[in-house]
């Protein structure tokens, strides 16, 4: 698909994150405004749906209360697929160079500039899934903790694995990220005091738009899935490894986990599929999506020590991952689990096969024992206080990219124990 | 502490579970009565805060929102432990059989006879962490899955190991509870199908009534504790084997959780504390709770087979639990975890060290390897559909009960494939 040119000038630069193509969701406010509003960006502007809202110029349902007068996008999400697409057609209709001056004036005085907003949560966590989808950082890991045992446990290859974790610790990109204390193994007995081995994962998280009850087929599942987020699930890998056997990771991923501020939806990605890794296994039919199941999306991450230039230390793409949304979705339903309207998956680590392409510290350093280069002559093995991580993204079009915007958190010294 | 007699005279009976003592907190409809109101059991009959607070009798606040027109004690909890105190301080006092007849003839109309109702969940669930703090269970379902192992994990004297659980799938007593599919394992590949290995669990629930923000002291977690509940841990143990490893159960505890349908405050259950049990390893200082931290509480089990007779299966107590609640939720804010009102904490499952004192067919028949004997003369490795589990649970005063109402759910078929 070719970039959709609009009178918002800005969108049309070949490095916004923000083409017309894209037209991600998010929730804004500004000092000016009350209160936070729901938005859309568009280039270097954001389009105020709220204001929209008020003038009648937006109007997608005749009764009901009106979505757009909310804080988060959990409500117009509830509408439905055909909503989201009543939406988008409109916007992208009223947006483009075509759309006749009336609409133009319509809606300029609801563009309000990107660079006077702060972005906060676009949607409420209903509950918050992390699954483990990318073989490469699964394979890694199985190597540093297990060196003499298989890469993968017996399960990988049939299941997409994953855990819940903890909605009330998800937090949009630019806050602050406090390193944790725990308890931390030692060769006796642990001892209580602030993770040494904190580190980041790359990640790409689903946003579910609709809710089930029962099992459900991956068909149906694709549908409930509004849009997509960069994910960074901050990991505390000492703690991971005392706390971790026999039921899973608890406190070592309940510090934060951070979001993107934008929902890049699932239509706008669309354009963007690709073949899925080849399997090793055949999948049971429930898990056998057919087709260019997997997105083409490139993603990178950056170091930043406190006050200094950033070094990009990881570029990789979620081409990686082995499972899908739309199958951990299903999967995720198979017991009857019920799923809700803003529910939140994690794709789980995406490493590449190659070094560079390494997404989390713990691999890049391999278990802290190789020490990674940034560019400004420090080199890191985990974290370290007032290092600043930053997770971008980009589905690349011809002459344009749909961005999610930066993924960013910088990291606080640990509480006084 | 002795019966405080009420003029509700079926409150008095020693084998209520609700005496003026208890005094737990729900959420009922009627046929005649608009939605569903928060309300009070006393006796066999449910005090109408929504009649009250409507006739202008109970009146908290002076201002805000009024709590008690809300269809969850989530409002109420949210306005902290001096409200809690307050409200219970006057329903002691008004239900008193000392009450004065002004404050009778105001109460009365507003007793609904408890035959008469229906019981919902009585909170709104934010999130649902289940721990795994009974030691007698985890010694056994390590015995039995690594019988050449040490029957705890390393971490186990040290932290209450908890992960996780799913809050959309907790529902309450009566609510029917369908056999899971999932992908079972076998000698080589897994197959989908319905789990054969479907089991309970006996846990007690802590309702976190506060929320929190950064660690938290022992002393500040128990303060946020509002109530307790008994919980059945629904758990599908074929499922569970294959998919546990490495990050810890998943679809294996989705299917649902079943609470019980009364909040019994943590005020009610006070006089009934007493020691934990004698600790093999020095906790670290911030889990090191002093004095009679945990509480004395009969338990049992029962299984019906459907249409027949139910047999008792397992009489526990809470006193076997190595870590309290408040020991867990300080555990669980380590990281930073931002906790929420509504929050869950399931116990983990409540075995004593004797056979009949098991509280899991998981244990009861030994990893199914010894059915045991039903009263109707059947025998039970797992659960069978139609089978109806009970939880109760009841503290024991001088001639009175503080119950918790019953914990009930029939097994259905699982859905087609």
């Amino acid at each position: 698909m070719p970039l959709l040119r609009s009178w918002v000038e800005s969108a049309n630069a070949p490095d916004t994150d923000f083409p017309l193509n894209n037209l991600p969701y998010g929730v804004f406010s500004t000092p000016d405004l009350d209160g936070r509003r729901m938005g859309v960006a568009i280039g270097d502007h954001i389009l105020d749906l709220f204001a929209l809202s008020e003038t009648g110029v937006l109007r997608l349902t005749e009764d009901g209360p009106d979505p757009f007068r909310e804080d988060s996008w959990n409500a117009f999400m509830a509408l439905g697929p055909e909503t989201w697409a009543d939406l988008r057609a409109m916007l992208t209709e009223a947006l483009s160079e075509d759309a006749p001056d009336r609409a133009q004036s319509a809606l300029r005085p609801a563009l309000v500039p990107g660079w006077s907003v702060d972005l906060h949560m676009p949607f409420r966590v209903s509950e918050y899934t992390d699954f483990y989808s990318g073989r490469h950082h699964a394979e890694n890991v199985g190597r540093i903790f297990r060196p003499d045992g298989d890469p993968l446990s017996a399960n990988w290859l049939s299941m997409p694995i994953g855990y819940n974790g903890r909605a009330s610790s998800v937090v949009v990109s630019g806050t602050p990220v406090r390193r944790p204390l725990g308890q931390l193994p030692t060769r006796e007995l642990p001892v209580f005091g602030a993770s040494k081995r904190f580190d980041f994962e790359l990640e790409f998280g689903a946003i579910v738009g609709q809710p089930s009850d029962g099992m459900i087929s991956l068909k149906r599942a694709g549908e409930m899935i509004f849009g997509y987020v960069l994910l960074n699930d901050w990991s505390a890998r000492d703690i991971q490894r005392w706390e971790a056997q026999p039921l899973g990771p608890f406190q070592a991923k309940a510090t934060a986990t951070t979001i993107s501020p934008w929902i890049v939806t699932a239509a706008a990605l669309a354009p963007f599929r690709c073949p899925p890794p080849e399997r090793s296994r055949d999948l049971l039919p429930y898990l056998d999506a057919k087709g260019d199941s997997a997105y083409d999306i490139d993603l990178s991450v950056t170091l930043a020590p406190d006050g200094a230039d950033e070094t990009v230390i990881c570029r990789s793409n979620t081409k990686y991952l082995y499972y899908n949304s739309a199958q951990q979705l299903t999967h995720h339903t198979t017991s009857g689990c019920p799923m809700r309207v803003g529910d939140l998956l994690g794709s789980g680590t995406i490493s590449g096969p190659e070094k560079h392409q390494r997404a989390a510290l713990l691999e890049l350093s391999w278990g802290g024992k190789e020490p990674i280069p940034l560019d400004t002559g420090d080199t890191r093995a985990f974290l370290e206080d007032g290092d600043t991580v930053t997770l971008r993204g980009a589905a690349r079009g011809d002459g344009y990219r749909i961005g999610f915007g930066d993924c960013a958190g910088q990291v606080l010294p640990a509480p006084d124990v």
